[in-house]
């Protein structure tokens, strides 16, 4: 009896320590320009920042910078418990910089994104520059850090930023850290139907009957929706905040569904987490063991699809109604991501239905940019992050690790092959998402404690060629 | 008698060569966006670049670019005989790009310098990326092209442009020679008194009593131009012609004293040329020659002087009179330099009047900015060129030749030290400002010949790496 007890105690605290991952931090904030590259506009406005000096050597101890990405700076301090892991044995300050239109770092306030004249800064060249201002700002004002060498980290969008960011501003990074960053997910260069195969291939491998069922759930929704009963039965069936009424609410469900299952293929991580929502350990095999009769009548297939959703979306079972206009965590602002993906972002992505478990949809750039420009008023340069960065050319940059977790299907997009000595790709074959970024678990697969190491012993090489120009 | 004729008729050819050096190239634009790192301004101009085909190998021939700066393109055609000597050995493709805001390449037309929401777009990132998409458009638009070895050129900020521009775009050029490049003429790295002191040094070493006119030169002009009658008597003595009136035409008159001294030391090659002004060779020996009395009465040395300050202005002959607003070649814009030496190219010097022969003039950054903020709207950014570039923390960087000559004042702030096996220094100890881009003269000093050899063969080595990529 007190045996369960003490069992039941554990599980609540490693439940706890799951979801409620908190680290310590000071929140500041930095005047920047919100043009670094012109002087047409005179505007300025505050950049969050987070920072903890709890383990720094304040004697040049390095800097652990994470590159924000397009969220709430706060998220991915929660999320980036690899960086916490290892600055005490680095003595590390650690520095998370929030990304411009995000999270409260807004340059005009509630208007940022009401003009383009006010949207029209939020490029991942100007959050660079950001970047490069804070740390210039903070070496020269924080006691000590003069010298300190600057590690970049970054995960996803914020992995992109934290390798280009070592490409272009080699003498305020010494090294980045980009773990899932998919720095070729562009034109012309990754095929637009890898990204799909990719997340199918992460549910049929868990069962080919599970993919089937998804396959077919398109085709079994449209059916069922003919008609308003239909309509009225997938509203309670599913449970859905808000009732199905027009063809418009079909799409926004399906577009909901080809997110889920988008995100349980980049957070399919070997334990319980809380990234994009809270979910099991592998929750793709959770939501498969619901989804195993592919040749169901509509209704009980789609019956059998909500089991799966309900993995996803009500997992803590907190959840009234499923919310299909609530993706994910609320910190990942879309808006500013759509701005992104409509202007520098422009990633193809498209769907065959064969190859992958999707309904069928041709990249269409044209009408693509059409929606953007009604939207925002802006047309999209697809070739702008290539012209900038490079694409594929990278051979003239140094001190980059490149991490991909081959269940991700953003590694489709990633680096997989080592560049150079000093530009290198760890392959980690059981990992989702920056599964390498996250905080060190019981259950890690063996890969990612080895891509740890690794990128620990670059770190280091990092800090030690920095440290020796100032030991000379 | 017909010996002497035909020496005459040599001496003529020789002249017009050096004045006329015309090389071939047809005209082209091309449009870009003002803005090419935010999308808060949709708007687009056209940029205009100099081409030649002569010399190309259509099938894969390098493309040799010189990276336009503050001046009409062609002027930098003229006078970079470099480029237009070795590109039939290399059979290459030869473009001259204009920098935006000079020559005809002006974003908003008559009205790009009358209000900073125009003029604000002028800045090197800019002009780099202009770089950059005309590169990578003229590599997909010109048939054999693709593949082509890009190899950046240019002199002065044009040189600084060429090394930045590999640093920041090593996917689009594949090396720079980059010429007389004071990349470290910024606040905080090279002393501002450098520079005025390697001025005076190329005097002196003509002749301590020449430096020495020059530098009592100063007084001499305060105590004759006291009364009307003093300036009268010097607005006749030296041919100016505007009468000089008011103290602002005194300090008009002596920063163009500092123009002309700094601009010869700039000059001083060793034939004739015309760069900023028609020159005879070695034009210091020839100013020198008539600064020989420091001791004279002040009219008598302000006689000296202007014997000295007709071999820069009227060494054709042509000049009817002293016009102080014309310090050099008109096609050397200064209304955009002014703004970009007040906004991200802010160069501090400074004299002392002992170490060199300049008035003395602390470097007031204050008053500086307050200058530039009455003429242009705006203040200066002291460090941006350093937290863009990195100032002299440039290890990271590849595919880069540094040549300075050290005659020329500019080789202060100059990289005279080898920063890896890619990244080199070539010093030209009888060279003035960039001699190595100029076209080979029978009077080249040997220290400049051999530089080229070494320039030529790295641009050799660019290219047969990065064919070799295609190759295999």
């Amino acid at each position: 009896m007190e045996v369960t007890r003490l069992l039941h105690i554990t599980l609540l605290i490693t439940l706890l320590l799951y979801f409620c991952q908190a680290y310590n931090y000071e929140t500041y904030f930095y005047k920047q320009k919100v043009d670094h590259f012109s002087f047409a506009d005179p505007d300025t406005f505050n950049l969050r920042y987070l920072i903890n000096d709890d383990f720094w050597d304040g004697n040049g101890g390095p800097i652990f910078f994470y590159a924000g990405n397009e969220g709430d700076i706060t998220l991915f301090a929660d999320n980036t418990g690899f960086m916490w892991d290892i600055a005490p044995e680095f003595n590390a300050l650690v520095i998370f910089a929030e990304h411009r239109y995000y999270g409260v770092s807004l340059p005009y306030g509630n208007d940022s994104f009401t003009k383009l004249k006010y949207t029209g800064y939020l490029t991942s060249e100007q959050a660079l520059a950001d970047y490069v201002e804070l740390i210039t700002y903070l070496k020269s004002a924080i006691d000590g850090a003069k010298n300190s060498t600057v590690v970049a980290f970054g995960g996803s969008y914020g992995g992109m930023l934290a390798a280009w960011f070592r490409m272009k501003y080699p003498h305020v990074v010494q090294g980045a850290i980009a773990s899932s960053a998919p720095i070729l997910q562009f034109t012309d260069i990754t095929p637009c139907e890898d990204f799909g195969k990719l997340v199918t291939a992460d549910f049929s491998k868990e069962s080919p009957e599970c993919a089937n069922v998804i396959r077919n759930s398109w085709a079994a929704i449209d059916s069922v929706t003919r008609n308003e009963a239909g309509l009225a039965w997938l509203t309670q069936a599913w449970s859905l905040c808000k009732p199905l009424k027009t063809p418009q609410d079909i799409t926004s469900l399906k577009n909901y569904l080809v997110n889920v299952w988008t995100n349980l293929a980049m957070v399919d991580y070997p334990y319980p987490a809380n990234f994009l929502a809270p979910l099991p350990a592998y929750p793709i095999k959770v939501v498969c063991s619901h989804l195993t009769e592919a040749n169901n009548d509509p209704k009980p297939l789609l019956e059998e699809v909500f089991q799966g959703l309900t993995v996803y979306f009500n997992y803590t079972g907190d959840s009234k109604c499923l919310d299909i206009n609530q993706q994910a965590d609320s910190r990942l602002d879309d808006y500013g991501w759509d701005f992104q993906a409509c202007t520098e972002m422009v990633m193809p992505f498209c769907y065959n239905g064969v190859e992958d478990f999707f309904e069928p949809a041709p990249w269409d750039f044209k009408s693509f940019a059409q929606t953007c420009y009604q939207t925002w008023g802006v047309y999209p340069r697809p070739f702008m992050a290539v012209h900038m960065y490079g694409g594929k050319d990278i051979s003239a940059a140094s001190n980059i690790v490149f991490t991909n977790g081959l269940l991700d299907p953003w590694s489709t997009g990633g680096v997989l092959w080592n560049v150079s000595e000093t530009v290198v790709s760890l392959i980690i074959p059981e990992g989702a998402h920056h599964l390498d970024l996250r905080g060190s678990n019981p259950d890690d697969p063996p890969s990612v404690i080895q891509a740890r190491m690794i990128e620990k012993t670059h770190i280091q090489n990092w800090i030690d060629e920095y440290s020796a120009r100032y030991d000379e």
